[in-house]
């Protein structure tokens, strides 16, 4: 299901520069916007305070190599945008090579990959290159040269997300929140923002009980500066969300719960999972590392969570050029977006349900209860039906009910989709 | 106590035809009212809204009747109201035996009972009959007849139930529902109207603090009738109450829980079978299915518990002509009776208790303490008194204090008790 | 450290005649105003109502004492206070051995101990002996001499308390109470008041961030009256507080926790024992039966617990002339005295620590977070300190933190430290 098109959408964004900012970060809202035309794309200038952060000037790289005296191109930005690090300030000097390794970052163990590396919020410079070419650079002196370059606010520097916002019949609303924040990287970065394009192009053309913002953030910065601006009315509307990120690999489903651990993104997560894969991993909080950081912190205390393929930091390519387009499928992609929408189903469905009539409903004209009554028709028929209704009171999960009348979850969903159905619970 | 009264009243009531509505529950309702003189007889319109529900006609029968071709009444009305499926249609034709054995309800593995059928929301006709009387019915055709009417409201229909409120010295209320729909039939039936108008009988003429409300109305449709129109003031004022039901047979005590198990009058219930019954059964919430269902209702919430002897559907006569005044006894009738007064009591004397000072008491000027201060006395004489009253806040039950305290919850209500005389816990 | 301050405070405040009222206590609180000049005498009038209460006459005694016909004093008040029954009425007659044995007060199985009994609540009158003496008392008739007077608060009368208080930076209150009506004894008395006045002089020297306040009143009545009158007060500032005594013998410290058994005092209580005593005791809120018993009852319920050494009623001399001088120790009442400043310092330093700032604090800027961000940065180096943070909400306590991140209390004691340092978490 989509899995084509979102793998056509990582090819296309995949040699994108991102960081925090920049050019990069823009071509891939446009984008984006391409494919989902509600998305805004807006900014938060360069210089602004958030909370106790402050948001970095914007950073644009032209051109970053470092050759050798014969002009051998070694290490090459436009080859892979992981070769320099991100945010390193401008430079053109020739080196030694002793000063030039202080500068080099590679994986021994990981002898071909390029690793991902910024310098976000102290101004350095630094290239990223693999073992193998790190022992085939030769002996030096180096010509090491960045042409980048900061803007700051007053300079017109800001930092862009992108923001889709789907209304629906009710304010309540849904959140999936992903990032734009890292260059040539699959799994990591790309898998989140084409699932969310897929879910939003799916939704606008959907009925939906709930409202769904989708937001396209660079990590921690973006999402601490879209929190410090919305805080209240995400407190106030937000009733479930999800961080968006490493979806397209093959590994097993994973499960990052909230802070608390217990709100109803958590619980639809862990029903849909439990139902649909139930071998997923679970993590704890303590192993979280996404921008539900940020979305749970105290304070902000938003009922968020994460659902993964393989998390991020437990893959050998993690933040490497590893994870590239070879390491996700299109099929990785069309299951985990068949995941979320299962979520959405159910939540649009199910959620926390709730009777819409006081005392018991009367089933007998709904033909929910025979029209005759025998000793047996209360001994067997109805209990059930009876006993998940009596618990429809709003504060229960679907799973709680089925715990709580010694059902299975399944038996207590077809109940409540037939009491939907009657038009007995609250959508 | 009072066993042989109560034993009277079921025989006086018990040919009644009671339904959900109709002459027999007029009756019944008058013979309750010779009894305990404050009984209000009131109603419902048929045909108005209740939550979910619409009040049914009222339903009245003159004669039912299945006779063979040679006039030979097979199955009659007047021999037992139990042959006829409440809320049968009138009809007046002969028959052949395959259409009529559509319309036969019998227990075949109960070959002398006559079961309880109804068909009250869909317009049915029916006659229930021991397997016994079906193997003799002969080969037909058969003349059905039922000379049964219906009145909307318009017509002047209704549906009845009494009501006893006994005020006492505090707007706290206790509530006592039972049913009056079930025509002949003993324990299911008519043991909670004659407990519950024992007990009325019985608080008229005493001093007591709590105000009781009794209910006598047809099960399910009176229940929900009666709390759509009174669903705040009940919610305000009821602190405590019980379905009456299943009183009068030689079983064991049987607890049937509230929704969340554990309000006022679950724990009072616990605890008084503890220390009268302590082999009594508890019951889930999961197996419930008297007017506790709507009391304990998602936005109702009423503290409401029920307490059976046998409970309803587990004895094999249950809904059957075997559940007849043989059923029931005088002693078992008494026995409840004596056990909610126990209730009662408990509640008069106890509930919730709460110091009226700030800090501890002066237990020396009121000779709970010893006026000479000692090391023993301190060691010993005191210690359980202190600590007792050390968790009356209003939040602990006499059995949660007795758990924290270590100590029986005899010795508890004895402390207890001692600092009611002293005036020293609110009444 | 301020062993041997604290050692010969008590051996000076040892002699005098304390009780609910009078003298005795006036001479205890000048003294300790003589340490601490901020200590305030202050009283509460005789024949005032408190609560449950009244406060009792004021008691004061010139001399008493038992002799012989031969003139030979054979129990003397001037020899011992514990000689003379607590608030015993005056008497000066000549009366027969019998007589006399009514009101004599001994401990069989201590035949040296002069017990300590008191008669605050019943005019009466009365001696406390060795064994020995009894033996050696001879056959009488014996004179009984008690020249002692009550004076009514139309008379002047009071019960007086000292009150010292400490405003910090927060009017968040720490509440220290000790008490001062025990006559010549020194664990169970007046290692509580110099305890108290040593934490007192230390604080008034330091800048703190909590308020202090210590109160030193008679037992029972005194804190009574304390609290009808400041009950609000109380109630709105108190954040901690310990009931201090029996804290100069070599026993095992021991915890009394308060009512609820887990507010912070209980919680700071715990996380310093456990970390400088972890063999203490840990006895039942049941076992309680100092002021606590005040301050945690129903309605007050004041955030305070107990730590002692070996508890009262549980050492063979308590509430005897045993409890003496050799009873305590410098030593351990600097141990006392150490293990209240730990507790200090920790409520000062940790408490319920809570971030300053919504969303994660920017760790690179302090140097707390590595400012090249690698694959290994995510890893390993920051993780615990991110998890403590996520947990900074203001309602967990440092061991429920330390236990949610899966690390040691030492440890989270060192992430909350480096954070209190770097200005991220609420003094």
């Amino acid at each position: 299901m989509m899995g084509g098109e979102m793998f056509k959408w990582a090819t296309d964004l995949y040699p994108l520069n991102r960081s925090l900012s920049g050019e990069g970060n823009r071509q891939t809202l446009r984008y984006l916007k391409g494919l989902v035309p509600d998305l805004n794309i807006r900014d938060f200038k360069s210089g602004e305070v958030a909370f106790d952060w402050v948001i970095p000037d914007e950073w644009n790289v032209n051109e970053a190599y470092i050759e050798n005296m014969s002009g051998v191109r070694l290490v090459d930005f436009s080859v892979s945008n992981l070769h320099l690090v991100g945010y390193s300030q401008p430079i053109d000097r020739v080196i030694e090579k002793e000063e030039l390794l202080e500068h080099l970052h590679f994986v021994p163990e990981l002898p071909d990959a390029i690793p991902y590396v910024t310098s976000y919020y102290a101004r350095n410079w630094g290239f990223c290159l693999s073992k193998n070419q790190l022992d085939e650079l030769g002996d030096g002196p180096f010509r090491v040269f960045i042409d980048s370059a900061f803007k700051s606010g007053a300079q017109g520097g800001s930092l862009n997300y992108g923001e889709i916002f789907l209304p629906g019949n009710s304010k309540q609303e849904i959140l999936f929140s992903t990032y734009i924040c890292h260059p040539s990287m699959a799994n990591n970065e790309l898998s989140g923002p084409v699932i969310a394009t897929a879910l939003a192009k799916l939704l606008r053309t959907r009925n939906h009980h709930f409202s769904y913002r989708f937001l396209f953030l660079p990590e921690t910065i973006g999402a601490i500066s879209y929190i410090s601006k919305n805080l209240q009315s995400l407190q106030e509307s937000v009733v479930a969300g999800w961080v968006l990120t490493c979806l397209g690999d093959a590994g097993e489903f994973s499960y990052i719960p909230s802070r608390t651990g217990d709100n109803f993104a958590d619980r639809i997560t862990r029903s849909v999972l439990q139902q649909t894969h139930p071998s997923y991993l679970t993590y704890s909080w303590l192993n979280r590392g996404s921008d539900e950081r940020q979305y749970c912190a105290p304070g902000v205390d938003l009922p968020i969570c994460s659902v993964t393929r393989s998390k991020y930091a437990t893959y050998s390519g993690y933040h490497t050029s590893l994870d590239d387009l070879n390491f996700i499928s299109e099929n990785s992609l069309s299951e985990s977006l068949s995941m979320f929408l299962r979520i959405i189903d159910k939540m649009e469905s199910c959620r926390l349900p709730k009777i819409r009539v006081l005392c018991e409903p009367q089933l007998g004209k709904r033909g929910l209860y025979s029209n005759i009554s025998t000793r047996e028709s209360y001994l067997h028929s109805t209990q059930n039906l009876n006993n998940v209704i009596s618990f429809l009171d709003g504060n229960h999960s679907i799973e709680e009910i089925a715990h709580k009348c010694h059902i299975s979850v399944a038996d207590t969903v077809l109940i409540v989709d037939e009491l939907i159905t009657q038009g007995l619970v609250y959508l």
